[in-house]
């Protein structure tokens, strides 16, 4: 496998020109890295911020390379936040547990929120906030737990559409990217 | 399982009252959660950044809830960072590979670094970054990671010392917290 080839993806002011990697056979995508990339993550959570509505009072996301960047947008607009984990912690009590749709065979994944968390969301206008969204399994995945917790999803934000979304929610994204 | 008892941690001018948590039968540990935590994570970040010595000229920490204390302290001290991953990712090309030496039996982990970040490190002079220590068996395994890659740990940062190291390798922790 050889990344000689580079894309050149923008976030505002920030320009990086990233690898294009083969993620299945015959499909190469350009790899986004947000952990890692201060100054990536600072302006796109500028960017997302501004888009967070007013009525909102809770941001949801997912660990971990968007953690930081919902991190951000926490403390710009002074809402708390936290992400659903990718495995069960010892520390869970009764945590809700969310497998997230997949439309390709295999790699199924599954979603923890610890009932503390949870029980935070009860009656909150949550905002979803992602890095980047490809088919919108992982989102979907996020909106039913939100739903599970008691909130009410009133806007799903992410940086990067990547490809064709295949499950439905609105999302607003800030920049499309493609797969080649 | 119930966690009523609370316990009182502080970093900086942050106190938290956080519940008590069962982990394994009979151990009972203060829950620490930095992730969905700002104020914690930047109080502790602004702590850490002061520590960072002027030789140092890259950061690793592993993903993911020191994630956002790490960007932090990069943002702060103007450094480039990364962190170790947990799984290994479609698009990484020859990563190193590096398991986590663990005093308990069962549970064993394995920390994948792409190569791309990997050759970032040859030469640097590298300060680890943890939220929470307990065995320093992480530690040790981003101890390692450095090496291989090339690069140097010259210090090694930490916010909480969680009951007693048992892996060699001096680490910087700002405070201590029981098991009870």
């Amino acid at each position: 496998m050889t990344a000689l080839e580079t894309y050149p993806i923008t976030v505002g002011n920030v320009t990086r020109h990233v690898p294009l990697v083969e993620t299945l056979p015959g499909m190469r995508i350009p790899l986004i890295e947000f952990l890692g990339d201060t100054e990536l993550v600072e302006e796109a959570a500028r960017l997302l911020a501004e888009r967070v509505p007013e009525e909102g009072d809770f941001l949801f996301s997912i660990e971990c390379s968007p953690a930081p960047l919902v991190h951000r947008i926490a403390q710009m607009t002074g809402l708390p936040y936290t992400v659903a984990r990718k495995r069960r912690r010892a520390y869970m009590e009764d945590p809700l547990i969310q497998e997230v749709p997949s439309l390709t065979l295999g790699a199924s994944e599954t979603l923890w929120l610890d009932r503390r968390w949870a029980e935070r969301m009860i009656n909150q206008r949550v905002v979803l906030v992602m890095d980047v969204v490809s088919s919108g399994g992982t989102m979907k995945a996020l909106d039913r737990l939100v739903q599970r917790a008691g909130g009410t999803v009133v806007k799903r934000l992410a940086v990067f559409q990547q490809g064709k979304r295949e499950f439905d929610g609105e999302v607003e994204h800030l920049y499309e990217i493609p797969i080649l």
